[in-house]
């Protein structure tokens, strides 16, 4: 299901890291850095929320906007209850949608607040995810403090806050289309691989964007998936070729990929994950060529592993969606 | 933030409920009900699923409708990664929204797919939500196998799962409007007191409704909030009274309060919750009011309180929040 938008555009975007993406290949491009993981909050849960809220503080400095002037915020990450952004966004008193979509989050953000813009109903919209490495490993595997080995199909979330003004106003860039995915099951169960559960749902949305869109995979100047990593990205490329015959490589990369130097950063395994990681690559450093015209048409293909421990505890698969955001230069 | 909707129409509702439902008042009302919490299945998350999935079911075959005419479903339910609606839904391949808004699920689905309709994006949406009192107990307080003792102002989590069609096809029912709900904190932060800590966000939500709508609170035979419970509903009333002097007394109740009879089912203490509370008490009993004409508005204001145990540990209150739908009987 691809939705097309005709006046809904970019106001700005705000990103905030932890020291693991401030060492990477983009680390000079975020609006604001920490090296501590804490950022002087007292849990990995209050830390997530703040690096969440300052992102919305940043955007509204940059965009010259007060509070009162965005009509709606759609939130979302990875906590249980979707804590960091309820505890984030709550005093801002500005009308509230959660959602839920794993490291998909922000497109579905993204395609429903584009929506709403479109068809009239909101000028101002905000949309913010979050994600943080120690509060996810907490609640995800193991504390991290347990030292527990991991294999190298892993990835390591992600520990950021980012947020995207859309509005009405024109702009540099604008929100042209985007694509609702569907559930994908791959009978993937082990959450050290989540690459492989993902790179379906990521190839099942690219294929029904450009269906329904009757485009080329070679019209975008960039595909960017997220948070695949390494793995993950590789067999993306050949069940795009094997599946559908599509060849993207040629354009595509991964924000799990680009977001670390997995060469120098080993820690980080496979690549970079959580909701954080697709519009921390996405509004730092794609975005920004839109607006500067280096590039002209982007599609941003966050990448959602739906990782329930409790389900994997019952022997049951790992399911996975991928929602679809085209973006636009704009003369 | 309110909406207004002018081609929207509820297609038809489907209900699924356990054991203390069938005993309540509105037993006999609903599609189908279970007298085993685990209703075949092996855990109390994979029941629930299990609910979900049915009221899909039962639904498609109500509305004569298969599947792949449904463009979308938006859903959310308690579990932590919403994974009730995730493994009930998957199966379908039907793109897939997932929202997440504790128990105002339901009305936040209600609001964003109608939207979807009424601009002309989406013919037919499915909405479903879910809650299961043993896998809620297990989640958020204890396994109710402690048989830890519990306050009177606590709320029983309702079993069952809903789901409704909404449709652009006209029907006896349509939605009317929907407003968008605000954060709310009242530094409450006893999880066995839900009801206190919602009651202002159902006040806030009512207050901004009829202020968008330029409407008394006497437009509507009926106001339906929930989940507040005994207590809550209390609250609420005084709340309206005192903080915007509207008297709501005369046509309101709470579907906490009407879906158990809470005086013969002592168990149930407060009343129930979750978020199957709100749309098992309205499509089985006041929606089918709206359809014979029996009443001709209908405020639908589902309550959510943000619970997240972590933060509750971490001495944080429980946030709140609710959205509202208002739905009317069609000549």
């Amino acid at each position: 299901m691809t939705f097309k938008f005709n006046n809904v555009y970019v106001g700005n975007t705000a990103t905030v890291v932890g020291p693991y993406e401030k060492e990477g290949p983009l680390g000079n491009k975020f609006d604001k850095t920490y090296d501590d993981l804490y950022n002087g909050e007292k849990s990995w849960e209050k830390a997530e929320a703040k690096l969440l809220s300052e992102s919305v503080d940043i955007l509204l400095k940059k965009s010259k906007k007060k509070k009162e002037e965005i009509e709606l915020v759609v939130a979302g990450d990875l906590l249980n209850q979707i804590t960091a952004s309820c505890y984030g966004l709550e005093k801002y008193k500005i009308p509230f949608l959660g959602i839920f979509s794993a490291c998909s989050t922000s497109t579905e953000g993204i395609l429903l607040a584009s929506t709403l813009i479109d068809d009239a109903r909101v000028k101002n919209a905000i949309v913010s995810v979050s994600s943080h490495n120690m509060a996810s490993e907490k609640q995800f595997r193991n504390p991290t403090e347990y030292g527990a080995p991991r294999p190298k199909t892993a990835t390591f979330t992600t520990t950021g806050g980012a947020s995207i003004l859309l509005q009405s106003a024109k702009s540099k860039v604008r929100v042209e289309s985007a694509t609702i995915g569907k559930m994908c099951d791959m009978d993937q169960k082990d959450p050290n691989n989540m690459g492989a559960a993902m790179a379906v749902a990521a190839a099942d949305t690219i294929y029904t964007h450009l269906k329904d869109t009757k485009r080329d995979a070679n019209y975008y100047d960039l595909i960017i998936t997220g948070d695949l990593g390494l793995y993950g990205k590789d067999i993306l490329l050949e069940y795009m070729k094997s599946e559908y015959g599509i060849d993207i490589s040629s354009n595509y990369n991964d924000s799990g990929v680009m977001i670390y130097n997995t060469e120098r950063q080993t820690e980080v395994l496979a690549g970079g994950s959580g909701p954080a990681c697709s519009p921390l690559v996405n509004y730092s450093y794609t975005i920004p060529l839109l607006e500067k015209g280096t590039i002209k048409r982007l599609l941003i293909v966050a990448t959602g592993a739906l990782f329930s421990p409790t389900m994997v505890y019952e022997k049951e698969p790992i399911l996975s969606i991928s929602h679809a955001v085209s973006l636009e230069s704009v003369k």
